[in-house]
């Protein structure tokens, strides 16, 4: 349980591994770099998923399906695009298996190479602007506003559980439009989709922001982020949405006929998010004790525990919690009844909230006489005994402020761990402990890298809320004249 | 629109694959065997996917995600399964391309070799089966139901869209059991849930029954088909679910210390259906004026058109059609209202034809005068005028209707394409014009090849329901005793 789990002042990276595992969300697999996601991790992921299918039907999106497989001469064709993605990457080359001649299990088939080799998608840019082109002949014919759900490799090295990992599961949404205008406004309402999604169910606070050149998306003129600071200060880019200009038309020969009869190339955006969500989400808020879910996420919100000697007592107090269960459904709240005859209460106690659950009611013979249930709030670990016959109508509330407190806390967390800082050795001196620095930046990629290789920190975003950074100031390192403060943090 | 469509008489196969692009279903991709799923049709799919995993959430199974990849020896552990599966699949030999020393885009980096080949799922039994060898150590352990979502890929030399594809989507589902019988009695729900969804989502008459040993799943003991009746009257298998017995945990290592302390391999079963559905839906119920669908799939359910003249005629109609839409979508009834002004009606009514949505609305200045539509529904092409006040409360019927009544058209049809047949002249004769036959067969492999060799008809299935087949005789073709009739078809 919760004792067996690194306390996160000794060795966060640790606490966090062991989390994932503990709490039953994903595992090593038996292939390099790929994880199981488990049910309980899967549920969540599930719940994050319909949220944001129904916000980006709301907007006009629909789903499609593109294949997994992408040509290799694909990538070629959009120069900036193949040096980012097309390198370290999974690479069928045959397509069949046959008996080992040695008798010795299955060989690859020589026989059966590819004329061509195929790419597992790192992303699919490649291969749906080569659909697009059958699809866009006019003006008429945009926007195009398509998203898919899908499976990505990316050939890692090295990998952590959600954050990073050879194959992860996102959508990636790619729209095509008339005009640069529609497109640009198109991936900022997309990154504010993200950041809404963000606030208000993950209760996470980020900083929506560009980033700067030699952070963009390969392909991109402009890339969108969400950054999220977690608990031990560093940031996690949670989510981005780009810009692509004319480079994916171009490169797959994509125009349409304006009303003019003149022929355009078309405008694109592309954006995502993965299941690295999961680990901002388990990072933000989880404690020594476990998970701390937001209860809009949390695959089950009230858990009911029976504490009894007797078996008549366990009776009594399960068919009571039967219908409390009932009700609770009734008005939408996803409950489970721990009934294990062979565990101690206290032990039941430790695993759910090691799991996370927001609530936990226990009811014991003189709670029942007594008309009243113990209520237990993981956020906050308090207890309360409140009467049996408000609980219901009592619930609702209680989640909702379990979910602004949880949210509320990681904004103090931030507001503490944010600084403005105009001296480089003060930078130098704090950009290490697990600070976000609001700083002058020359805007040049030269000095950029220069922070990156002096201290690791980089530019995780020119913040277009969250922070008012427009000012005259001088860059942090160069001195040179800066418009506008940046955030300089060290990242996953 | 539908007169470029061909006709069902004249070419069924070619018929369906028009049907698959005109009504913007799915298309081929520019990856050899893998398609593109178009919104359209990936918004049927999704209507698919919602009711059929409620429906498995409600017998307790949970979704998970287990890795695209598996290392090429798992598949030599289960001998039959390796020969039915490890041999037409993608396999993954390197993980880095590199920039062409030629200079000619990029080449996969000979350096990157894999040391063991990762093949591509064409099914999870083996990566599945190596992860719950960690999940389960006692009885307390079991059961475990876990279902996931996802791509697989086979490699297959001759493709047609959902019909056959080598990348597909599907569900599998993989549970492990304390007993035989436990796992006999899940394998059995299973297919009852897909008989279920296919007979009142899909409005199709399936036929459940076990597969003949020889067309098995690889590795099973017992195999439990849905087979469907197309308009050829050929059969298309349209789901399964496997009773794998030990097999499985047998080429893992997978076992349970029971109540007495002794270890016992794990009983298994595995289920799945898959985008192939998408095939079965369209060549059960369309027809030559294009797709007809389901009230309970179709994404769009209601469509609306105006016939105007003026556009003083044009904006009173529109305006009549949107409080309309929000009265029907408050109901639950997804609507469109097509308000394009450069196409005429006659041309909008058949690409909605085309589309199989249910139900037309029609209205023009004379109907609003008067207060009535004219009512078109799709899957018996019949119009009717009805007052417009009753239509919102009259449309949930018609859309039930429209339900029944399909399934209602396909189960005559099969009615009339099934035969008894207790002679092999009259079966040779009767076999290739769309008829499922049920005879007699002696239970043996060997005259199940015999009569396959010389007809191409295989056993669909042994049913055990639909048709009462019990019942002593001889063999169709060796006149040995049998005693139940089986399903003779030719399959897609």
């Amino acid at each position: 349980m919760a004792d067996q789990l690194t306390k996160r002042a000794e060795n966060y990276s640790q606490w966090y591994n062991d989390l994932v595992v503990k709490a039953d969300l994903a595992e090593q697999s038996a292939v390099r770099g790929c994880m199981v996601i488990k049910p309980y991790g899967y549920a969540i992921w599930e719940k994050m998923q319909h949220t944001l299918d129904s916000m980006f039907k709301e907007t006009g999106v629909k789903n499609a399906y593109f294949p997994l497989f992408i040509p290799k001469s694909f990538f070629s064709r959009e120069a900036e695009h193949v040096a980012g993605f097309a390198k370290e990457c999974a690479v069928v080359t045959h397509h069949r298996l046959m008996n080992d001649p040695g008798g010795n299990g299955v060989v690859v088939d020589p026989e059966a190479k590819l004329e061509e080799e195929l790419i597992v998608r790192p992303t699919s840019e490649t291969i749906i602007w080569s659909t697009y082109k059958n699809w866009i002949k006019s003006w008429r014919d945009l926007p195009i506003l398509c998203n898919q759900w899908c499976n990505v490799v990316r050939w890692e090295m090295r990998t952590r559980p959600f954050l990073r990992t050879a194959e992860f599961l996102w959508q990636e949404g790619h729209t095509a439009h008339l005009t640069a205008e529609e497109a640009q406004e198109r991936a900022l309402q997309m990154v504010n989709v993200y950041a809404d999604f963000a606030r208000n169910c993950l209760a996470l606070p980020v900083i929506v922001g560009h980033k700067s050149p030699n952070e963009r998306f390969a392909g991109a003129l402009d890339t969108l982020t969400i950054e999220a600071m977690m608990q031990d200060g560093k940031a996690l880019q949670s989510g981005t949405s780009h810009f692509l200009g004319q480079n994916f038309a171009r490169a797959f020969d994509v125009k349409y006929a304006d009303k003019d009869g003149g022929l355009q190339y078309v405008w694109a955006t592309s954006w995502g998010v993965s299941t690295r969500l999961m680990g901002a989400l388990i990072m933000a808020h989880s404690d020594d004790n476990g998970l701390v879910l937001p209860p809009k996420l949390a695959p089950i919100q009230v858990v009911m525990v029976p504490i009894y000697k007797t078996m008549e007592e366990r009776e009594r107090i399960l068919a009571r919690m039967a219908s409390l269960r009932a009700e609770l459904e009734a008005d939408g709240h996803s409950v489970e009844i721990d009934d294990r005859d062979t565990l101690r209460p206290g032990f039941k106690f430790a695993e759910w909230e090691l799991k996370g659950v927001p609530v936990r009611l226990a009811i014991g013979p003189r709670d029942l006489e007594a008309g009243t249930v113990e209520v237990h709030r993981r956020d906050t670990m308090e207890k309360q005994t409140v009467e049996l016959s408000t609980i219901v109508g009592s619930i609702e509330a209680l989640l909702d402020d379990i979910q602004q407190n949880i949210y509320r806390k990681a904004l103090e967390f931030r507001a503490s761990n944010v600084e403005k800082c105009d001296d480089w050795d003060e930078f130098k001196a704090k950009i290490g402990t697990g600070k976000f620095l609001l700083c002058h930046w020359d805007g040049t990629t030269e000095t950029e890298q220069r922070i990156k290789d002096e201290t690791k920190a980089t530019i995780r975003c020119i913040p277009i809320d969250s922070f008012v950074c427009e000012e005259e100031g001088k860059d942090i390192l160069t001195g040179k004249p800066s418009h506008r403060r940046v955030v300089f943090a060290i990242a996953y």
